[in-house]
């Protein structure tokens, strides 16, 4: 039997317009401002229209560490919001949006896969609504006015040798990782070494992530640093000017995009910040607004749920004042037969014991999302190959670890296969036995908080920091950003640093790099290890393939 | 009495629904692709069926050399649509979209003023379609692209010092004028000296706005020429393979952009190449559809005659196959006494002698523009502290030479003003009395187009061009570039390339300094004095003032 691909079935799609989804939300048409027939973004005055409403129930998917043989966490979170409305449920599903400049390395970004996709496919992964283009927009303003600032005469007397704003645009460009800017000449300002990151780890993204509204946007914004003077004076983008113009250049982008899935049901796709430097979770604004507007709310973090869940909880939960009410961990028997030791190239074949021996890092997942205080449901997102006997170890095992696993065919079957989840999650949602609680405190010391991540979730034996660093976070502690969250970059492959490491490791150390302070976003960024900040394409890259067909269709995007 | 600001006047703008302005036009519903409710773009398949239509007939509007009086060209075109439209014809406008950058250092951007405005006025001088936005990532793509080639082996031979293909961004940025990129060691390539222009400065724009659709617009994104070899052989886009995938970034801002004027009439709004190193044209793809959709379309060109409706009529109705009716041209009372020797602090006296003494630039231009084959009407874009004796003596001047003088005041009255001059306009346009050509030949050889240009426009004796800029030319005659047009870059202010020389100049020279190759676009840049390819912020730029109000509101973008 042959499937159709990912993209063919999107072009399928029997879309409606977005008006219609719009209408079973309640948005009137002059609150809906479309962007053609398939996107629209939401109106604040709307938004600020429905602020009386009860929340509905949040319902966090995250994932086992990925592996090379795929997950489908945003294929699950479309399913899972499919089978809700299939059994009879409001529901509305909230994923990030895709950043632009990767797809033209490698194949990608499709927002789900098999018949649990949000559409328009081609669109989210180019222009969308130019939300990122707006982001970029900002960035780039802000960038060149510190240095506009500078050449004027540098009245707030920033050292040019600790600017710490770089610039950013929204492409896989390692020529621009480091440059020397502003040489040719008095006209064009005081040489000086910087360089380019990719949009999505602009802490603009981060900080439009987190806002509430407008008013603390801009308030956000001002608070970024963007550089020091040689007394080592923090230089707020407040004291640039920036921020008012900033806002502007943000002000739809700020609004939630609205979109739909293959099965007509709304969907909101907005934001896309770093899963590593920045919290990797879809907007706040966003979340909040369809709670407001949905009974139950299905949404994502990015990587597995060491990084990404913890996120969710410990920085946009916190910050936001959210508490989720189920967690669904995404688990596949190909990635646990590869955490069990299987190559890649052997998965076809059934192998129930690799499968049993690959559950240990699943059995940690469940261990830590349960520690947050939420009940957790294990979805095995199931592939036309694995078999009964793979799926029954999988089950065994998460059902000897206080959870239950529901197989979900939502790839093959859209909300058919994934009515049997949607109905035990709604139920667990509706039981209301969640008592999330992040697991540190605002006020516990920086360096605990990150001791804490590392040693309740990493399960690691020790935080290895240098003097500098530790330096660093009680000068943070001084100044007033004390309270502030941990935002914690590592590999996504593995609960250790060592991306090698698979399955459930202890007794590691968690060697951190470098601290930063995202004050504008409202986090300390904790690297440990190599944290590529601008990737670089492939010796082929996907734009090579990537035009338009005969019928002016975009081939080669996905 | 005091007048509203063009800003008051734009928000109190009775804007219809953008589908009302599109159903003037004739087009439906699914072939409108909204952004807003204010805004669309239309399709491409819609274009395609509209193809067997008659033309309208199209109408240039120009000016003398510009002044810091200010000429109302854009007004004027506005002003003269709403004209056609209040007389009972079927009128439609075609402008070009503003650049995102240059709103933050200066006040400005504003399609039209006073009464005569194109709206919504906001959303067009900030993100609009994302048009821009996706030229600057389609250009971005290859830049990123060609340093990548390099990277992975350089199978093209590519010399590094002679990567021709700068970067772009859509911000005032003086510091990236000249950068070092690819430093930091062997993961970021190979270190070499480029730079940034503005986005507006690509030649992605340019191939934008000439190109018939999307096939012809590959082919010319193709035709770009990024690099050399060593040895000097061109290499192109297509060789880098970017093409296919930057025409689908470029997919959607190939389609013209529907608004409406305060007076809810269809304008067209699309695309915006610089008016030196590029032809200063809106979209041809937009001017085309217009002349199907409309039985007449008024259209502007950049800068002053001497310039803009030099490259209209010799680039891009040559190429396009355009010819216009009837030409347009903007003079001001203010621009004819300061062109007389008045300072701009005493241009609210009346001062008749100057305004007589000023009327030299003017007379010129008509000279000028008649010599293309075309009418002249002159079009006096009346100030409201003109008096009636300083707009009687424009008026004889005119008459004396060979054209007639309208005084329009739609700037004041919007189209109840202008109805004098649309009734003109439309009588000559109805006679059919042009009989357009291009004042030189495909086959001349390219110095002789130069000194053309140089000699019956702007009246120089001599071109003056080292040994280096005239082999160049050769060069490209013998690669088979020879039958292009030459696009001239040079001052704004005056026929001459000294910007103080106000008047009618004669026996100046016009020394060519560099000539570029624009082979995509298809024109031979011609380059005479220094072209700013990359605006700085001014000491205090507009941005410190821009931010929203309590109302939400933008405040300081006007």
């Amino acid at each position: 039997m042959s499937y159709k691909s990912d993209i063919e079935i999107a072009r399928e799609a029997k879309k409606r317009p977005i008006q219609e989804i719009g209408d079973k939300l309640g948005i009137p048409t002059e609150h809906l401002l479309p962007y053609g027939h398939d996107k629209a973004k939401v109106s604040q005055d709307f938004i600020n229209s429905v602020q009386s409403e009860e929340d509905g129930k949040l319902i966090l998917v995250t994932a086992i560490n990925p592996t090379p043989a795929g997950e489908g966490k945003t294929t699950t979170t479309v399913g899972l919001g499919d089978g809700l409305n299939r059994i009879g449920k409001n529901a509305m599903v909230c994923i990030r949006e895709a950043s632009l400049g990767p797809n033209f390395g490698m194949k990608g970004g499709a927002a789900g896969g098999g018949y649990a996709q949000v559409v328009p496919m081609e669109e989210m992964n180019l222009h969308f609504t130019g939300d990122f283009h707006a982001i970029t927009s900002a960035h780039s303003l802000l960038s060149a006015m510190i240095d506009n600032h500078i050449y004027w005469g540098n009245e707030l007397e920033i050292d040019e040798r600790r600017v710490a704003w770089r610039r950013v645009v929204d492409m896989n460009d390692r020529a621009l990782r480091d440059i020397v800017c502003s040489l040719g000449g008095v006209a064009n300002g005081f040489p000086r070494q910087t360089g380019y990151d990719i949009t999505v780890a602009s802490e603009v993204m981060a900080i439009l992530c987190l806002a509430n509204d407008l008013q603390d946007l801009q308030k956000r914004l001002g608070d970024i640093i963007v550089a020091y003077t040689r007394e080592r004076k923090a230089i707020y983008c407040r004291d640039i000017g920036a921020d008012g113009a900033m806002t502007v250049l943000l002000k739809d982008a700020m609004q939630p995009n609205l979109v739909q899935t293959l099965e007509n049901n709304p969907a909101f796709v907005h934001g896309g910040p770093f899963a590593n430097i920045a919290h990797g979770c879809n907007s706040v604004i966003a979340t909040k607004t369809a709670l407001k507007l949905a009974d139950y709310v299905v949404t994502e973090a990015g990587f597995g749920a060491d990084l990404g869940a913890e996120k969710f909880m410990n920085i946009k939960c916190r910050k936001a004042g959210l508490a989720p009410s189920v967690v669904v961990l995404v688990a596949t028997v190909r990635a646990m037969k590869m955490n069990g030791g299987v190559a890649k190239a052997d998965l076809g074949a059934e192998n129930v014991e690799a499968v049993e021996a690959g559950c240990d890092n699943l059995g940690r997942h469940i261990e830590n999302l349960k520690s947050f205080g939420v009940p957790v449901v294990v979805a095995i997102n199931h592939f036309v190959n694995d078999t009964d006997a793979e799926v029954a170890a999988v089950k065994d095992y998460v059902d000897g670890h206080g959870a239950e696993a529901i197989v979900s065919r939502h790839w093959e079957l859209g909300s058919e296969g994934s009515a049997d989840l949607a109905t035990r999650v709604a139920e667990i949602a509706d039981a209301d036995v969640a008592a999330f609680a992040p697991i540190y405190p605002d006020d516990m010391p920086l360096f605990e908080k990150i001791e804490t991540i590392a040693k309740r979730i990493y399960r690691a034996d020790e935080v290895l920091a240098d003097a500098k660093v530790r330096n660093q976070l009680r000068d943070w502690e001084e100044a007033g950003y004390g309270d502030l969250p941990v935002c914690m970059a590592k590999t996504q492959y593995s609960f250790s640093t060592d991306p090698s490491l698979r399955g459930a490791p202890t007794g590691h150390s968690v060697p951190v790099r470098e601290v930063r302070l995202s004050a504008g976003a409202g986090f300390i960024v904790v690297v440990c290890g190599d944290i590529m900040t601008m990737p670089g394409l492939p010796r082929k890259p996907a734009a090579l393939s990537i035009g338009l067909n005969a019928e002016g269709e975009i081939e080669g995007l996905f």
